[in-house]
């Protein structure tokens, strides 16, 4: 049962175990420096389907299926799914799970949506309103640029604060067992110092997350270095330095045992990706993909994973709008 | 600590009571039927601000701050705040709730979010995750206009099925204390049975609606005539005698204690809003401003509260897809 500490953070006593973990990714994430370690790779953007929209659908659809069945487990068994995209009105997710039938929390937090979906799954679990939850979320480059951007056709430049948003989706099943363990979470809070700038994402987040992370270690009284990595979502390079400096002024140096999903899935010198990935599905795919299971290696024993969400949306951005971030994190302990 | 009843529900039996409650509406719902009730009426579109967008924003933030005040509460005191709304990127909430520095769960659920948001609120509490949380949730008939459907300007033709979706934003503080409890609650599945006509809402929600109560009736072993009134969320009036039809086959006449939110908020014959109301705000300032002090006052006392959401976006229905519905489910008992 939850058990609150200090101001923010909630503890999971029972332990909610991550039981079973997939990722499906896009030909350029396979491509890329952890290629080897996802489940799945479309060989092109469509997955055979008609519209972008539709293969967001299919990754999402696809990384439950993975997870579902490396533990022989059937969606009926899955009492909640929690679950959540970047697409307006969520249809990566209502479309990509509606064959399922399994009951649905849905979820908005931008990129952040992934340790939105394992908060709420592992919350869910540890407090006994479900016996077994699903958490995901994913994204796709080609359905996000052409609804936060431009049309793809239109070739537009690039600066080089822009992120490259990640063609993946990433999937966990939550239960009592072995596995894992949710040890605590702390939900973010809505951040906003006034950026304006829709391709430089990873500033606008990077506060959120120094909040998140700040509040987290000062409710449980823990430093960074008592952590085998902390990993942030998609702050990219120039969001990850931003945090860095933003810690450095509460004392914190974040440094050693800091990583960056959005960092971590492109080869910026070769992938032409600018200042990183980016997306619900950069983080998701990442974490089930690498870090969960570095962790089931025993290579990792105690983590942090911190994922960040831009909440501004095109028309926000139009009307001259600030973007808001947010960043929600999850204890995680082998 | 939440207790599962049955394949789908969920018991609450700290019983999380819902502590203070407001809604905050546009002067069209002002000038309905539950026009006395509202303690906010906003004396045009856009509340003074810039865009329908922000007013959507001022109504959500102004409903949470009557509420809290209601009962003398502070922002620092509210451990989780559940919310969504209809935009693209929830704004409405994102913005509206940006200054409270509330931890946010992020939701999305379409019109069902006010059920949503407070089956999550509920848990929280119930679970020992959150002392107190806020539910609240908002719609703009302009903001959806304009981002659904046509522009404003463009003065199209509604055909008689459609709906009009409300100005209006409801918020409940949910806590342990006297108040209205939550008893139980069934999370929503999404259901499709193919409905494509996107001013048809009611039709494709239907469904949904008919597949959560009777889930909720099979799992606590009750039926119609155990209820004071049963309501759903925006139905309207086609949706309604749909709904009542489709449980009919399942042996079970709705009729008797069956209201929707959407058929009460507006006066259809002085109103002009064809088949009734809708959006997220619509059952979410229903709830706050009508049954709950009904309940409160003693005249109702045992209700089921059953918000209906319609799961699609322009781009989904563009590409030729169905209308998705999914309809949480609320038990409450003064």
């Amino acid at each position: 049962m939850p058990q609150r500490i200090g101001q923010y953070t909630v503890a999971t006593p029972s332990r909610p175990a991550l039981l079973s973990y997939a990722a499906a990714v896009g030909n350029k994430e396979g491509d890329g420096p952890l290629g080897s370690c996802f489940d799945y790779i479309a060989e092109d953007t469509t997955m055979g389907r008609g519209s972008w929209e539709q293969a967001e659908s299919m990754l999402q659809k696809t990384a439950v299926q993975i997870a579902l069945k490396k533990i022989d487990l059937a969606a009926r068994q899955i009492d909640l799914i929690f679950a959540g995209d970047l697409l307006n009105q969520c249809i990566g997710s209502t479309f990509g799970l509606r064959d399922f039938g399994i009951p649905l929390i849905g979820l908005f937090g931008a990129c952040s949506t992934m340790a939105l979906s394992l908060l709420n799954a592992a919350l869910a679990v540890d407090a006994g309103a479900a016996r077994y939850a699903v958490a995901v979320t994913s994204s796709h480059f080609c359905s996000a640029e052409r609804q936060f951007r431009q049309p793809l056709d239109y070739g537009g430049q690039r600066p080089p604060t822009a992120q490259w948003t990640v063609t993946g989706a990433g999937a966990c099943v939550v239960g009592h067992g072995e596995g894992i363990a949710v040890e605590a979470l702390t939900p973010g809070r809505v951040v906003d110092l006034g950026i304006k700038d829709a391709n430089n994402m990873g500033a606008a987040m990077a506060p959120a997350a120094a909040d998140t992370i700040l509040r987290f270690l000062k409710d449980t009284g823990t430093e960074p270095g008592d952590y085998d990595r902390i990993f942030t979502g998609d702050l990219g390079v120039i969001g990850s330095r931003l945090l860095c400096e933003l810690l450095d002024k509460e004392g914190i140096d974040l440094r050693a045992v800091h990583r960056d999903c959005g960092v971590m899935i492109f080869d910026r010198e070769r992938q032409d990706v600018h200042a990183g990935g980016s997306g619900c599905g950069c983080s998701a795919s990442v974490l089930c993909a690498h870090i969960l299971p570095e962790m089931a290696a025993g290579r990792l024993k105690n983590v942090l994973f911190c994922a960040t969400g831009a909440l501004m949306s095109p028309t926000s951005s139009q009307q001259g709008e600030s973007i808001p971030g947010i960043a929600h994190l999850v204890h995680l302990r082998a």
